[in-house]
């Protein structure tokens, strides 16, 4: 069964807001694929939207390029081989998720392919079209026009990070494989503002 | 005594591939200003440049369009009440780094006030001036031109985030003024690729 929960789009920004590493599904027609991305923000809250880096040479640039659409999927611990993996081998010669036994739940308003299992959150986006930032910062601008996250670690449109859900916890690249997950939740209230 | 020495600039986007929240310094002439940025990312390791989304309304923007550089201080958790504070006022009518007693370094290439006291690292940035994304996306591309982080958090060209350091680690902000810093450091190498 499924944890996984609507995300009012209001509250989608939150999603990628702290920097998790995600992984960008795509597909058009019956090719798909699935890559990984270190470099993502929000830009907006309302409409929401957000910016990613993609290598214009990937695979899944083509495929977005056709669709107009990708997914952002936000991979838990568990699958942080996973992510590593996927992101050193190109879908042009092979189906990742067939290859990776991946299961995809098929987007609701643009038809992506979006993983749950192993996930802790996911947006369906539709690309902004922005051919110069593309081809010079192979940043691409997006809507997030649906989303979705597991309740046992976002609810209420806030993150729940604690230590009874490492399982489900987001993953942070630090560079060269390495990565950490997000700890010690604190509010800044309670850090009063002071001289260093 | 400082702890901070020069990273080279081809690690220079690993400062800011984990998502940290980050504090934006600005200064012309006179006139300088620091404030609280969520939204950063990388776009390219050589020349290393970042995107990062400013408010087209904030006295930041204006400083940045005058000077044409800024810089990225990323603040520990030590400074995550100050984060929060700076994020929540304009500097138009207040110098904010006398009225939090902040001790500003001059950045080395382009003079931009950089902290160290409080902070893990920082980045001097040249802005590349892209008016249609600054105005569309409030999102500003940079190319960085000096770098320079804590030693005892961040070596070789790598983070280390142990338990022995945790006042110096970076912060993340997952909304409404809560926060994360990052734990249990591991290799994606250590997670085989596997099913979930």
């Amino acid at each position: 069964m499924t944890h996984f929960k609507q995300v009012a789009l209001s509250h989608a920004s939150r999603l990628i807001n702290h920097g998790p590493t995600v992984l960008v599904t795509s597909a058009h027609g019956t090719a798909r694929n699935i890559m990984a991305a270190a470099w993502s923000m929000p830009v907006e809250f309302t409409p929401p939207r957000i910016a990613i880096v993609i290598d214009k040479k990937t695979y899944t640039r083509e495929l977005i390029a056709a669709s107009g659409g990708f997914g952002v999927c936000i991979p838990c611990t568990t699958l942080a081989g996973l992510t590593h993996a996927v992101g050193s081998e190109s879908g042009r010669t092979v189906d990742k998720f067939l290859h990776y036994g991946l299961k995809a739940r098929i987007g609701p308003v643009l038809g992506m392919p979006l993983l749950e299992e192993g996930c802790a959150a996911w947006l369906e986006c539709r690309l902004i079209s922005e051919p110069h930032t593309e081809d010079a910062y192979d940043t691409c601008f997006a809507e997030v026009v649906a989303a979705a996250a597991d309740e046992r670690v976002f609810q209420n449109g806030h993150w729940r990070f604690t230590e009874d859900n490492v399982d489900l916890q987001t993953i942070h690249h630090l560079g060269g494989g390495n990565f950490v997950r997000p700890a010690g939740m604190f509010h800044a209230g309670d850090a009063a503002a002071k001289k260093p």
